[in-house]
């Protein structure tokens, strides 16, 4: 036992009523006389030591922040920290009673609305590790994510049940895995849920009644350590299979810690919009994040520019997350959906650096734009755009290309850098050698789940290797050039697929852009665009045009050699898959005409 | 080895080049393909894992603030974070070449001068523990600490040289411990450092000199495990021996967020004027906090209203922390010391709540004044009056009433709660049931150095107990009563030391006030006030006349049946010692005349 305590019966009395921290007591001190040297180790008691989750966020929510709105969604949800907290216990309370014990996984299939908020802690909270699943999977993909998570309860959203008793049905037919209970979350609260199609092998309950019959008096099934899982998150897969990334509940405190603090730079009790999705890398974090200071999540079904605007008029909405897609859908939208706004809105976006017309578009409307970076694996955000006032007085293309570069770590990840794949050493701060982003510290996944091969290459090193290959400039932030997989090489030079898209995209006739590798016996490889063009151009508009607009805004060797008009293939998040356009553009054989 | 490696060799190329980390690797998993259950048990290695330490932050700035001004100290020092990380690694191989091995004590005596922000991290970078003597103590008092602390190296500002030496002097007398050597810092970098009196036992070096036999590039000697010491801070003592509070580098890392996002609520880059002393608490934790976020320090070696206010207008300060004291300071300045800046500047006060004048004064002059409370063995703040903004629109009375309270825990700390001392239950939440503070979370400190016993006493129930009495709030918000020792129990109820002299400061003739129990054979005890009149009215004012002043402002009961004009015995903190007039008190004797 520890030195502090002569008898265990004291050590015994001192712990007493305290079940919620693992005590490790292995204490030692080595005072040297002598050296006066100290050595403590360990000194972990209830008094000075709690493993870190973001459970602790929502407990003190519903201490500080207790008459706050803590989610809104339409004019039948609105509920404060202290009834949220009131609701997650009940909710883990009730999946103890349908069987869940520590380390279970439950799935989830639904939207952004409260009931993943809610999930979002009590199944941590029940000791369970949460699994959201892409709301556009298929049912045959889902039921060999729930195969593969070993889940033993799906909470899914009335919109999506059809698809999730697919996939139930899918997996029934598997005798060596018991399906997953269902639960279902219906379209609001007081709506009747839709009459359910049960088979005998499907075990049905409905969200609210579930939730009711749990105890408010649960006792928290806190971590035994702040390394056990939180949650799988599977990756899309562009490029391979889907692998399902587990995150432990330290790196999600202190991830939520650095993507609200510091790449929101929020304060106390804003009031975030969900527009980018919840089941994305648990919504960066912000899920947990609200909790941690106190803010209001609005829900929203469907995202639509005429439902944000609503939202945020209704709601002073003060921050946001969106994808290019979204960020797009707002610029573009048409003026009856606009609502005027009287304060600035925050918006977080990730993924590739939104064109200028897009950021000079969202400043108009209203919005602060900031270009943040991540995957799935490091939690959502790792960097991001951390803005120099200085720089406010650029001109607008300066500061666009500014804006769009991914930038600098967040607090609480270690270490980004850029290094090259093969010394390891870290490239030339130039803003021209390129080499891959490696990622290190808390806020990197424990691993990926069942895939021990996957995890030891994504590890080698002792770095996580991202697959994304960036330069870093001279004042250290670093922009990302392409992903490994679709970096082109032209007679020795390397082409960044996405500097060649984002000329494509400058074009007035071009909706969407994608370039890949295309062999080529001198060359070894050049660019070829796949380009879908905006409806009414199609007769009008040859590949010659498009290759000569790229020669006269990009390098001779950057251009593309091959351009095809088509629709462009797309995962269910929405990005696109070169793997297959990469198989087409190496179907073409090789180009024979190759003058520069 | 970790299950990631099929070869011990294999390992060692994985963690090749990264000495950084402790590597845990006894990784299990126990996978019931029967029931699914994961227990994924320490999955840390050198990609997942690092110690948090406050040492990371200085990293991180060192690259992405590398250009922002770290220091600005009077007209002769402007360092970048870049400058300042190079600075700390010279220092600290510095440190090393002087013999401090890893956990080896390093004391200071200093005021915040732009050495001790540098001290903060090279201390710890060479693996060592940093102890921030009071600059107001006496050298008998110095020399007792280096002793119990074993300090093997002291860093003395110019102007502290004398009572270093005299307590250095006093130590060589003592043949079982080596003085420590003695580092001088000069009034500046350019000035001569004065002639010094060295005795043969003393080893003297300069700082500048010191610094530049360093090397830049020394290896950081990285926490072993993040519950390594990293500081030692002496408690002030007002009831009792000081006390070495000793904080481990995970808890500075929580800490310092805690403080620098929530309680602050700073965001990326503000400006800190340091008017609170960097030598208590390490600064409330905002000397790792400025590299948190790219702050500037702006350093200041004296402290008065001129000087902060020239420093706000000459730096454009954003933020600052202050005791009671340097309120009443810049409140009751003269006009001519006084300069108008344009923006607003965010003041985080300590201690005992400051009256309305003084709140309602200090917003005129542009500071929002917010009230936070901790103690030493929290690493400073633990709680803070989180301000709602419906609050805003109350009359001021009733807002400064609010303001006054120590409010809700931060969001690092686990929990804060007022129990009864007996039973361990909490307090009812009425604003009214007295009861004691405790404290329990990762920011607790690890223990009193070289204390067992008080150790034992301060977490007895496994939680820290704070000696301070308080009621907590309807709303969750606490309100500091008294310190346990202070209370006055009268005929049974409850008298709050903190309210009588509340009342006290408001009589226009009273300076200063301290109130303590004095034995009564009817009551127990009552009130017995100890008084210092301003200038003037020595002559003019009765015992009578301030007993008939609280007698109209408090309960009868409360009002002091004694009343004793002089002046108060403090501490080196400028904290009144009650002790010393407890004492007084008793040797009074019981009062026989006790009509209510």
């Amino acid at each position: 036992m520890n030195y502090f305590f002569k008898s265990s019966k004291l050590a015994q009395k001192f712990f007493n009523g305290f079940n919620r921290v693992q005590i490790n007591t292995q204490s030692v001190r080595h005072l040297s006389q002598i050296t006066g040297n100290i050595e403590i180790e360990s000194r972990k008691i209830t008094a000075n030591y709690v493993p870190l989750t973001p459970i602790s966020f929502l407990e003190r929510a519903a201490d500080v922040f207790r008459d706050r709105t803590s989610v809104v969604f339409g004019s039948s949800v609105k509920y404060t920290w202290e009834s949220t907290h009131s609701r997650c216990l009940k909710l883990a309370s009730a999946l103890v009673q349908l069987g869940i014990s520590r380390g279970n996984v439950v799935a989830t299939l639904a939207p952004n609305v409260p009931a993943m908020q809610e999930l979002h802690f009590a199944v941590p909270m029940a000791g369970a590790v949460i699994c959201t699943l892409n709301t556009r999977l298929d049912s045959s993909t889902i039921a060999d994510l729930l195969k593969h998570s070993e889940a033993k309860i799906i909470f899914v959203d009335q919109h999506l049940l059809q698809i999730a008793q697919e996939a139930l049905s899918l997996l029934s037919k598997d005798k060596t895995m018991k399906p997953p209970i269902l639960v279902l979350i219906p379209e609001s609260e007081n709506s009747s849920p839709p009459i359910l199609e049960t088979s005998s092998s499907t075990n049905v309950h409905e969200y609210e009644n579930l939730l009711t019959s749990g105890s408010r008096n649960f006792t928290i099934k806190w971590p035994k350590t702040e390394f056990d899982p939180i949650s799988i998150n599977y990756t899309s897969g562009t490029t391979s299979q889907s692998k399902g990334v587990v995150y432990n509940h330290r790196g999600a405190y202190l991830n939520t810690i650095s993507t609200t603090f510091l790449v929101y730079g929020m304060g106390s009790m804003p009031t975030y919009l969900w527009t980018s999705p919840m089941f994305h890398c648990n919504g960066w974090c912000m899920t947990w994040g609200m909790a941690a200071i106190g803010g209001t999540n609005v829900c929203l079904r469907h995202i639509s520019a005429k439902n944000i605007f609503e939202s945020i008029s209704l709601y002073k909405v003060t921050h946001m997350g969106a994808v290019p897609t979204v960020l797009n859908m707002i610029a573009n939208s048409i003026p009856s959906d606009r609502k005027p706004f009287p304060h600035k809105v925050e918006i977080l976006t990730g993924g590739s650096p939104p064109p200028p017309h897009i950021f000079s578009k969202m400043e108009e409307l209203g919005f602060g734009v900031t270009h943040g970076y991540g995957l799935t694996e490091t939690y959502g955000v790792a960097t991001s755009c951390l803005w120099k006032p200085e720089w406010d007085s650029l001109p607008l293309e300066e500061l666009v290309a500014l804006k769009a570069r991914q930038g600098v770590r967040h607090l609480c990840i270690e270490d980004v850098e850029v290094r090259d794949r093969e010394t390891m050493e870290k490239v030339p701060h130039d803003g021209k050698t390129i080499g891959e982003v490696m990622l290190r510290g808390n806020t990197v996944m424990s691993e990926y789940f069942k895939d021990v091969k996957a995890t030891e290459e994504a590890f080698k090193g002792g770095w996580f290797h991202s697959g994304d290959l960036a330069v870093k400039h001279q004042d250290g932030y670093i922009e990302i050039k392409d992903r490994l997989k679709d970096i082109i090489i032209s007679g020795g030079e390397n082409i960044s697929s996405f500097e060649v898209e984002r000329v494509l995209y400058k074009h007035p006739a071009v909706v969407e852009a994608s370039v890949v590798a295309r062999p080529d016996d001198h060359w070894g490889q050049t660019p070829c665009a796949f380009v879908k063009l905006k409806e009414g151009f199609e007769e009008k508009i040859t590949s010659q045009e498009i290759i000569k607009f790229c020669r006269d805004h990009l390098p001779h060797y950057m251009a593309p050699r091959t351009v095809i008009f088509e629709d462009l293939p797309k995962t269910s998040t929405g990005k696109v898959k070169k793997f297959i356009l990469r198989e087409k553009a190496k179907a073409l054989g090789s180009l024979f005409y190759t003058e520069v």
